[in-house]
This record gives C-alpha cells, structure tokens and sequence, in this order.
C-alpha cells in the first residue's frame, strides 16, 4: 500500500504543477475518470447555453434572417479558422462541414486529381502521367480504407494498404496520393507526418492525413511540414459534440487546383446566382458541399472557445506527462503480465492515448466502467485510455490505474 | 375597401373551419407572417427542450453511453422511418444523414451502377450496357446539377440537361438514371412524379427524386409509384433546423444493388468489427456514411412530432386552398400587370408555393419584410412565397396579399 501512497502523492504533486489545471472548470464533469475523449469529448460549460440561444433566439425568432445576422452562412470557414491555429494552419485553409468519412473522399479525389492534373484526370476517369496508385495506411480506422477504396474506384486508380513503415518503400512514380494517420486509432502511435510527408513529396505524390486522434491532443505543424490536405472530427479532442461536424484542410497554393467530387452550391463562386454552371469559389471555401448543420456547427464554435489562451503545446507536454504516469501507475498497480502496452514507450511515437492489450478485454472495461473510470474496447483485446489534457488530471490517472489493477488482480 | 374587407372576412370563415387550425400552436411564431418555411420551417415547440436534454443529459452527463443508452446510433433509420410516412414509404428504406447534395451524390452514382450492373459499372469507369448518360432536370435547384455533373464524371456517363417535360423525348436506351424535382425551387411547379418514374422506367433506366419542396407539404407517394431513389431535405416543410440533416430513400427490393460511393464506416454490415474489408450492412443502413451530427438530427426528430396524428393528405388540401386564396388575394389587391404567377394555376401542377415575377423583385422583398411579411426573393426577379399548412392561416394570406398590394402600388 505504500506504492499507492506513493502514487497518490506524485499525482497530487503533478496536479499542483499544473498550468492547465483551471481548465477542468469549463467543462461539466463528474466523479467518474472520463478516459474516453478521444471517442467523444466532456461537454465544455459554454455549449448548452449557446445551443439554447442558437434554437430559441437564432432559429425561432430570427428565422431565415439569421443566414446572413447570425453568422450561419459563413459558419464553416469562420470556424475553420478558429480550429487552424490549433493544427498549425494559417488561416483560409479549412472548412468545417460534413463527416469526416465525406472529407476523406474529397480529399482524396482532389488529390488524386492533382497528381495527374493535365493529363487524363479531368475527365474522372483514371489520372495520367502514368500515376494510377493509391497508398492507404493499412492498420487506419477502417472508414478511411473504406472510402480510399472507393475513391481508387471511382478515379481508374487501384489502392495499395501499407503499414506507414512501409510507405517510404512503397512510393513510386506510379502513386497518386497516399493516405495516413497521424495517431492511429487502435494502438495511439505517433506516426511522422513530417518525415513522411517529405517522402511523399520526393516521389511525386500527395500527401492526405487524418487527424481525428491528434488534433487538440497535440503540434501538427500542416503549414510548416506541407501538408497537402488534411481531415479530421470535431468530436474527440475538439469536444465538439456527438457527430459534430469534421473538416477539410486544403494547403493554400493546392486551392486554385482542388477539384471536388462534390461540387455542391455552397461551394460555388456566387452559391445564390442559382446559375446552372458550376464555378468553384476561390479559397478553402470550394470544399464546402451543401448546406451546412447549423446546430451541430454552432455548437462546436461555442466548444473552441475552451481554447482561448491554451498553446497546443502545453497541452502536447501535459498529454505526454498523462500517459508517462499512467504507464507507471499500470507498471505499478497491474500484476506482471496482465496487460501488455500497444502505445511505443518514445514521446515522439505517443499520441494522448495509451492502449493495453488485455484478455477479456470487453469484460474488463465493463468493470472499469461500474468502478468509474470510462475508457472504451477495440475489438479484438484492447482496452483504449484516452486522456484530454484540457479536463484530465493526474489524480484521476492515478485513479484509473489504481481500478484497473484492482480489476485485474 | 370593400375588397378588403370581403377578403378578410372569407379569410376569417377559413381559418374556423381549419381542422389544420390548431397545429400552429405547435410552433414559435409572432406577429411576423411567415411565409419562408419552404427555406427554413419555423421552431416547434418541442424542440429547444428536446435539443437542451441532448446537450445537458445525453451528452454532458451519460456522454459516451449515449450512442447506446440514447438511441444515438441508431438515429438516421429511426428517424428515417418517422419520415417514411409522409413521403408515402413504407418503414426500411430511408436512413437520415448528410445534406442533400451528398445524397444525391449517392442516389445517383448508385443508380448508374445500378443500370449497368455487370457491365463494366463494377469497376466505376463507365457503365455497361450501352447506357453512358444521365438525365438531370436544366431547371433544377443548382446543386443537384452540379452534382449530377460529378456523378457523370465519375461514372464515365455523359449528362444531359433537359425539361422535365423533355424527358419523354430524351429517354432512350442509353439512359441510365434520371434525376428529377418533384416540386420546382422557383416556380413551384409540381412535376408528374408517377407518369415520369414510369416513362423512365419504361426505358429501362433508373428516376431519382428530390423531394426537398414537396415532402411534408404534399403526398409523394414513393412506394406507390415505384420511385427507384429518393433524396430531400428536412429543414423546409419537415422543420427540422438550420441545415438539419437529409435523407435518403432507396426502394426496398433495390437495396440489395445499392452500391454507395460513399461506403463509410456507419454502413457497414459490423460496423465496430473494424474490419479492413468492407462488408455493406443490409437494408436502407447502406445510404449511412460516417458519423451522424446528432444534435442536429435529435431536433429534427422532435421537430416530427408535431406530425403525429396529422395525415399529409389534410396538409395538401390545405396548402392547395393557402395557395388558392394567395392567388386570389393577389388578384384583387395587386394593380393589374404588376405581377405575373409563375405558378401553374392547375391543382395538379403546383407545389405548395407561390413564385411572382416581379420587377425590382430584390427591393420589393426587402419592403415586404420591412411590413412584416416575410418571402424571399430568388435571382433575378421572383418572390417566392411558400405556404405551410401546419403553421399557416388563411388570415395571414390575406394580409400577405395586401400588403403587396400596397407595396406595389
């Protein structure tokens, strides 16, 4: 019992340190260890109140009028900007709309365009100068295979699943664009987006990454590793909401050639001159669709505002110093050889998550859960821990690690 | 004055013989006469309650455990067949999600594929059979146009712009899917859904139907009159918000054909097997993509409530006698050659709005709104009045019809 002491006390200590910690206070939370932010995060103070006003006021007082008073129709860009910073984007690179499965479709045909721009590629069916493959990190969450899958379909190219540790050998001058993840999903290991990126580029190639499990926990750095296009949701470490909607990054100088397999009218240069040829809007705008979910897109702007004053990285070194102490905290309190860690040890292959390969591992989060401290299953044998440096503290690590080592002991 | 007076007092023995009456307690309104829900439906009642438990509750305090213990996940079907009704479906084969240029984008991709299946469409360049063209209604709201544009691109197919009432003419074995407005975005002129599915039909080829301006005001009648493929928006008629999602409807015996372009994870047969193969789930289930905005749907389906008990047949005798007595107040309030209708005057021709060609329509619409009559205008010279029996009086069309008349004289 001394080592919980000991634990108890270190996260007492590390909690007292930490610059972050006030933020707890924005959002609504409660005596459970809510270690499943990286699926959807705790809702931020600010949100019901400005939902409420968005459906009283907005909608049923101003009605129609509030497209243009209330800010409704430049929502996506306007709230692209406010998530830019936070991924290191400058501004007028990012839409915020639709599901990230439907920006990983426009991303990647858009990509695939570019690769063979000129020469074949305008009419959609297959890309020219010989470039006729798609890469796809084959260990993603499956929506993205999915949809790469179909984007190779629909644009004559064929795709090709390759670990990211493969991809630099798998680049050739017959790959369109490649696919990737910045944290993956199951295992929370930090691919190098930089590194790869530059590899993609040597070859020729496009370069799309999703961002779902690193955005908001950590540095991205898009403009500054040039980035060709990005996705990512709104729901996890944006604590945007239940399916809030996701977005798409398009690197300036790519905007005059992005092509969109959904050219919808809010996409258009002149979205009500209602003109039956389509003209794409300059800008990040040209990745918008249709009309934009206002409330699901509102509140995610109330939820950015959490943001004001935090420096992705600060909340990069808290997340690290999370998962360090949680990982001791599991050495010290899990007997030997009960779980076994899928998250590398080394900070710059560490997303915010850990992820413990476990037997029975849906039963043991079901325990978890009655003793409160909520994480989530990925079939087949992991138990997943997300940890939100904005809401989670080191008491609750200690916690967490303290219930898990009960359930298995 | 003596017009005036006749008018509101036959006004006055409408609205009390309105069995349709009562229902516009149902909804937020004000002194304002509304006459824009065909551009965004006014705020039931029911739904800032609805909208504030799904943020405090659902998501603040069960957070995670909502996607089950809330119904989350299976939101889109749920709510798609609280749709079915009105638009004449039978449960099963409509799911809700994404806006409506992604779901025409679907619809008509599928129906290409669904055209030349085993010909060559399998692989999305071209489709078999001889059948290489898409017809798309020239007057259609633009984005569908735009979208049909990508969808031939796409699918090899040529797009071929034309009338509805070309479409006869223009079917032949080369045809493969025909996208159609049921109800005219301009003019409101309701299109002969039955006869055409059937000519389309007749020529082997495949109707997809945007009911974004008929489904709530008017029967649609898909099972009946074997519509192939559906899409529409919930925001008009439906009152569903800001930007609520669409839906899509796919008849029941070609489900098993539906062959997405957007394959998402949230269509898949085990969508947590986070399986790399994708393996489509049966049923309706296959229109769903990726995660669904939930707040934005969870008001849409509060927002149906006020359907209950409300047949879609009362609704369309309604909004024919709103849309009778509108025409009829115009007559007799507006100066003679001021305005023209661009609305067929025939009962089973016309939608449940009103377009005017106006001159200097723009200036004309902003006076309007300035006396509390609220329109809009569509480039470069119609007003568009649009007509929901829910929430609408005959009182209020009166007073719309008079204060045009003062604005116009």
């Amino acid at each position: 019992m001394s080592e919980v002491r000991e634990l108890a006390f270190k996260a007492g200590e590390l909690d007292a340190a930490d610059e972050l910690g006030e933020l707890r206070g924005k959002f609504v939370l409660d005596e459970v260890v809510y270690l499943d932010g990286n699926s959807l995060g705790a809702l931020p103070v600010g949100v019901p109140g400005h939902v409420d006003d968005v459906v009283r006021r907005q909608w049923g007082s101003l009605r129609i009028r509030s497209w243009g008073e209330s800010g409704w129709w430049t929502a996506p860009e306007r709230i692209g900007d406010r998530i830019a910073p936070l991924v290191g984007a400058a501004a007028g690179q990012i839409v915020v709309g639709d599901s990230t499965s439907v920006n990983v479709f426009k991303a990647l045909v858009a990509a695939v365009r570019m690769a063979g721009a000129g020469a074949g590629a305008g009419a959609g069916v297959g890309v020219g100068a010989g470039r006729d493959e798609i890469l796809v990190d084959a260990t993603t969450f499956p929506t993205d295979g999915y949809i790469a899958g179909s984007a190779a379909r629909m644009t004559g190219c064929s795709l090709r699943p390759v670990t990211p540790a493969e991809v630099p050998g798998a680049l050739s001058d017959r790959t369109a664009a490649v696919l990737l993840n910045h944290v993956d999903y199951r295992t929370g290991r930090l691919h190098d987006l930089p590194g790869l990126t530059a590899a993609v580029h040597e070859a020729g190639a496009y370069a799309v990454w999703d961002l779902c499990h690193s955005a908001g926990a950590l540095p991205v750095g898009l403009d500054e590793h040039g980035v060709d296009l990005a996705v990512g949701c709104t729901y996890k470490y944006l604590n945007g909401g239940p399916g809030s909607p996701a977005y798409l990054y398009v690197r300036r100088d790519l905007q005059p050639r992005f092509d969109s397999p959904l050219p919808g009218w809010n996409s258009h240069a002149e979205p009500f001159g209602m003109r039956p040829e389509y003209t794409p809007a300059p800008g990040a705008l040209r990745g918008r669709v249709g009309t934009p979910d206002i409330l699901s897109m509102l509140a995610l702007e109330a939820a950015l505002e959490v943001w004001d004053g935090v420096t992705i990285e600060s909340v990069r070194a808290k997340s690290l110093a999370l998962t360090d102490f949680f990982l001791e905290c599991v050495a010290a309190y899990v007997p030997e050889g009960r779980v076994e860690s899928l998250t590398p040890g080394a900070h710059t292959e560490r997303g915010s998550q850990v992820a413990l390969r476990c037997p029975r591992a849906g039963d043991v989060m079901k325990r978890l859960i009655e003793n409160g401290v909520v994480g989530d299953f990925r079939h087949p044998d992991v138990l997943r821990f997300g940890f939100t440096p904005l809401y989670v503290g080191f008491g609750d690590v200690e916690r967490a690690g303290r219930v898990l080592g009960e359930v298995l002991t």
